[in-house]
């Protein structure tokens, strides 16, 4: 699906901000020529060889100069669009890289749509759809698992996958086809039953596939914890005394919402987002209510409950109700909950304040905590890797993980029409149902590497990236 | 002064977020060989030329892969900083770029301090010390006249200026010395009166240089506007009309803070940035003089104030005394005003209003506007910029101008040194006294090109850089 573009696209390829160089990318058929009209350097930047950097001068159409610049060739089809592409680096600063940027635009080449760079690279066959979406994921990437699952990915492990089931469908399609190419000669080139495994072990990896979308899912969104309880259990300290040994790990990411109510960590490779609920705030029984309403809403988006309780002093009863209420509602959305007795150090929880709390009755994992000396903490940070991974297959690094939502819509699709393929295999129907059946499937798995595919389904997947990429 | 550092240092180079595009960057002795650890690809990377550029995986030292790469290799001396440097572009995510930086820190190098990279290319003599400053202030450049004055600077036209004057001073010191080997022979080389007026023509020069200061700090520091006036005067308003018309240019510049009061536009090509005093905001009296402390609070460190007044409606009392209050702190402080008529696509305003809002008699430059209707703007924006400008001298494009308070200073200083030296000679005093004054003179304009520097000033210079230049 070779498609030459005839325009050339330009964008600020490196994050928005001031720093030590700053990249401007030209791609497209005019990329040489577009850049080499503010180009002053020692070189015509259409004579030199592809992936060769050459110092010289940026200059606007008034023949200002607007910076000093490193212009890095690459010739078709060796890009990473797979068309000429020049980047332009300057020294950081938004003044100039704007200024670049509009110069670039101003000389013809036109501003490029979120991830149009890889878009090209797709359609000019650099990548299959599959590993394209791959970069997003890895520009996103916060954690060692989403990081791995999407290089995974990027490296083509998933696309390879895919491409072997849809071998063995286009395989058993071809058989059952020539046979109904011979069907007047009353030929059978498939053995049904043969057909029928056939079409079993296609199942099986394809199930194989959608199981492992739970975890992917976790690897590349994260958990959503909501912390909960009494006012002065320990929320607070809690999140501070996990942030303090993770700290290296998010500082500075920016969107990391130091000023919000919801702090982000990496435990075991995974992403935890917790979100403190701000729950039991004031003693009015309204906005009691409101703080459970709350917690509830959130409970709702999330994955797992982080239940607080204070075992320094005894259990108000307002505080057991509001325990009770939550863990209803956690018991009715089917979400994971850890029980977490914090303040150890002043006090251990007798079997009374347990059995008020209810603790041991609910069956969810109990943990017993000092935030303050941070006694217990391990174990926590155990049981949050263990609990949202529970009954989860984890994936070795090297098999496929399902992390995208369009590939489980699409997998679920195949799934589907390979299941109705089987049960005309079974009624003995004619063999037309069940190559039509399959097609539908072989139609369903090329969508997630790209074979087949509308505009829509593109333009939808590259508007999730940046401009730039 | 070359210098051969002796570790090798390594810093993301790139603005930190999510881009296309992230670059960590590797120099010294160790670049190459520390890159190639991590790098997989057809080519050894101490084995290819300069300027080259080569795909490959970057893998840590535990054998996983981080991302793809491209290594950009400039060999020394033909590089940024002059030692072999390794530019490593990743696909732009901040989890992946943080792990390309840590896996090169665990090769062997050491993460570099703020401004390192350009301060080794001072060293190795790449740039004089006022064009690697001139590279901070080209990155935080925020206008076309900031942006202009350093471009001018790091091509080396201050530097050009500085050197010129150091060589008439240096023929100057050269001939009194020569006087000076051949003193007890009585010779007399240098006549006193072509001394002394070579002493007043680089005195000349030194303040034509220390003149263009004044207009220099407005390039690059821009001005600062106090925006004052009664509740529903039209402050946001006029804001709004001004920024509306110069969204294009302020609007994703990270840190322009469009959620507090301050915004940030440019006219003219200088930036302002205006601050709303939120002045008159309460009736009662304690809040009123909150309001008026703060706004000349504000006064005090800013260059500019508006007043604005609604014509639309007559003045009240407090109004009057409230305007009164600042245009006395305007006066004391000598900052530059303008008076500001607003809503006059409402109601014109008659001489009683100009009386009572005393604006004539101020002898501040008055402007009608509607901020709603856009009347007036454009003689509002001739106004601040002629007002700030006013008895300044613009420089031309080519001709240089002093915006770094250390080059004033070292300027301040050199001119100190040749008054003395010229009092010296008018007082027929022995030529010692003139050559110790003019070599005074040298060593202070040297310190702005760096031919005389101490580690204290090159660590106050580079510690305003971001990491990774």
């Amino acid at each position: 699906m070779l498609v030459h573009e005839s325009d050339t696209i330009t964008a600020i390829a490196t994050p928005i901000g001031e720093g030590g160089i700053s990249v401007v990318r030209v791609s497209g058929p005019g990329a040489l020529s577009i850049a080499q009209k503010g180009f002053k350097g020692k070189v015509e930047l259409a004579a030199v060889p592809s992936h060769t950097a050459h110092f010289g001068s940026l200059i606007d159409n008034t023949g200002e100069t607007i910076d000093d610049v490193v212009a890095l060739v690459f010739r078709k089809p060796h890009s990473y669009t797979g068309e000429d592409v020049v980047e332009l680096s300057c020294h950081g600063g938004m003044f100039v890289t704007r200024k670049l940027l509009e110069t670039m635009i101003g000389f013809g080449a036109r501003l490029a749509q979120p991830g149009e760079f890889t878009k090209r690279a797709f359609l000019n066959g650099r990548m299959d759809l599959a590993q394209a979406e791959a970069v997003a994921d890895l520009i996103h990437a916060r954690s060692q698992t989403a990081h791995r699952s999407s290089l995974f990915q990027l490296k083509g492990g998933l696309s390879d996958k895919i491409n072997s089931i849809r071998d063995q469908l286009i395989n058993a399609i071809s058989l059952l086809e020539l046979e109904l190419d011979f069907a007047e000669e009353g030929y059978e080139f498939a053995n049904k039953s043969d057909v029928s495994s056939h079409i079993k072990s296609i199942l099986n990896q394809i199930d194989e596939l959608l199981s492992s979308y739970q975890i992917g899912k976790l690897y590349r969104e994260g958990v959503k914890v909501v912390l909960a309880g009494a006012p002065n259990v320990g929320k607070s300290s809690l999140l501070n005394a996990l942030l303090k040994q993770n700290r290296a790990i998010v500082t500075d990411i920016p969107g990391t919402t130091r000023d919000t109510i919801e702090e982000s960590l990496t435990i075991g490779g995974l992403l935890f987002t917790v979100t403190d609920t701000a729950g039991l705030r004031e003693a009015t029984d309204p906005i009691e209510l409101e703080g459970v309403r709350r917690a509830e809403e959130q409970l709702f988006n999330s994955d797992l409950l982080l239940l607080m309780f204070d075992c320094s002093r005894d259990l108000t009863e307002r505080e057991v109700a509001y325990a009770r209420r939550l863990l209803k509602d956690v018991r009715a959305n089917r979400k994971a909950c850890i029980e977490v007795i914090n303040k150890i150090d002043l006090r251990r929880p007798d079997e009374k304040f347990l059995a008020e709390a209810g603790v041991p009755a609910d069956g969810y994992p109990i943990v017993r905590i000092s935030a303050r000396t941070a006694e217990g903490l391990d174990e926590l940070k155990s049981l949050l890797v263990n609990t949202v991974l529970t009954g989860k297959q984890i994936s070795e690094e090297s098999s496929p993980t399902i992390t995208s939502a369009r590939h489980q819509s699409a997998l679920t699709k195949a799934k589907e029409s390979l299941m109705l393929a089987l049960q005309s295999v079974t009624n003995k129907q004619s063999v037309e149902f069940v190559v039509v059946d399959l097609r539908a499937a072989l139609d369903s798995l090329g969508a997630i590497v790209g074979v087949v595919t509308t505009d829509d389904i593109l333009n939808n997947i590259f508007s999730r990236f940046c401009i730039g990429k």
